[in-house]
């Protein structure tokens, strides 16, 4: 599966929490079609080059959401960059993609890189607060996608809920939006019918938390992900 | 020449300036590519279709520079929306895209479109001042030119030097950088031999003040970056 565009269900790993390798194996085996590696603090070139070498060893795709520069490294199949659309702050819009390429430019594989327009959209949340994101209206959110679908060009337009479950009305109306921008959908799943709701809607769900707090519920969003079309 | 891709001199009008009729003529028919209709300050919907309206007596493509959303009107061939790479504001990155595309997402023709990836390489300028933009040093704007072409694939990297003549070395190291971007130059060109030094290094090279101040110098160039072949 390493063509993005068939992809219906992520597991997120963060390098900054513990997984044991019992735990791990089956959330690589699980049939998700990819693991997207990332985290808001914490993440260290040590703890991903960690992750890294753990899940590598499974045939699972292995993704690098770049949140600092100190943590990129070679080895991952995808690079995936995200451009914070709703921060206050420029360094998260493309001030940390200045200084990446700056540095790293040069060795970048273009064709493994793919830039996400990123929503965050619970205001309670770290990554929230950590990217100095701004509320947005339903509205706001629209045109976000419009703006990525239309005027950027994003790969990928990702609503980030992190640790709440979205509003499935706005993923519903963000999706007729996009044509050829990939929607992925994050945050709050606890159960299969919720995995299960969002895959009626987004093309990418991504299970992130759960996967530290209840592995089996995790596990059975794949199937129910796996066996829901997109409306 | 409505292909952008074919263009290698375009006039930049700026709405707030006077410019008699007799001169918007020989502007027009001067054999340049396209007009850029846009300024830094003082730009309304009024004196924007008024330009509109005079330079569409002649042939030539006539594009709106879009720089708030008070002027944005319908009646232009193409709309050129610019991200100011080295802005500090996010209103001047992404704020007022999401601005224009809330109020007119649904009535764009997004073929006619285009984003331009602006540099501000004046920071005596108006335009530099205007847009809370950051100095930048020659591996910073390498590096911006790198996240156009590669991260954000936008058609149009600009260097703007507004009303300074640009460093031909950086336009050229710049150039090497790109392959399917656009590079537009402007800033400074006094003299159809400075045109035609931009035209062997940019793709396009657009030429402003100097039609208010010496338009027989300004004609000039038109000629001179038509006879030269980009390096």
């Amino acid at each position: 599966m390493y063509n993005i565009k068939e992809w219906r269900h992520v597991f997120k790993i963060d390098p900054n929490k513990e997984i044991s390798d019992e735990q791990l194996e089956k959330v690589c085996d699980s049939g998700t079609d990819a693991i997207l590696v990332g985290g808001t603090d914490g993440v260290t070139l040590e703890n991903t080059l960690d992750i890294l070498a753990r899940v590598r060893r499974f045939s699972v795709p292995c993704v690098l959401e770049i949140s600092n520069l100190d943590s990129i490294t070679p080895g991952f199949d995808f690079y995936f960059v995200p451009t914070v659309l709703n921060s206050s702050d420029p360094k998260w819009i493309t001030g940390l993609h200045k200084e990446a390429v700056k540095e790293y430019g040069d060795f970048i594989n273009w064709d493994e890189m793919f830039v996400e327009g990123y929503c965050m959209l619970n205001p309670d949340s770290k990554a929230f607060q950590e990217t100095n994101s701004e509320s947005v209206s339903d509205e706001d959110v629209l045109a976000y996608a419009m703006m990525v679908e239309n005027m950027l060009k994003l790969p990928i337009f990702y609503m980030e809920y992190s640790g709440m479950y979205g509003d499935s009305n706005l993923v519903g109306q963000v999706s007729r939006k996009l044509q050829n921008t990939l929607l992925f959908y994050g945050g709050g799943i606890h159960q299969a019918e919720q995995a299960k709701e969002m895959a009626e809607l987004a093309d990418v769900v991504i299970v992130g938390n759960i996967v530290y707090d209840d592995l089996k519920a995790a596990l059975h969003t794949v199937q129910a992900v796996k066996e829901t079309k997109k409306k």
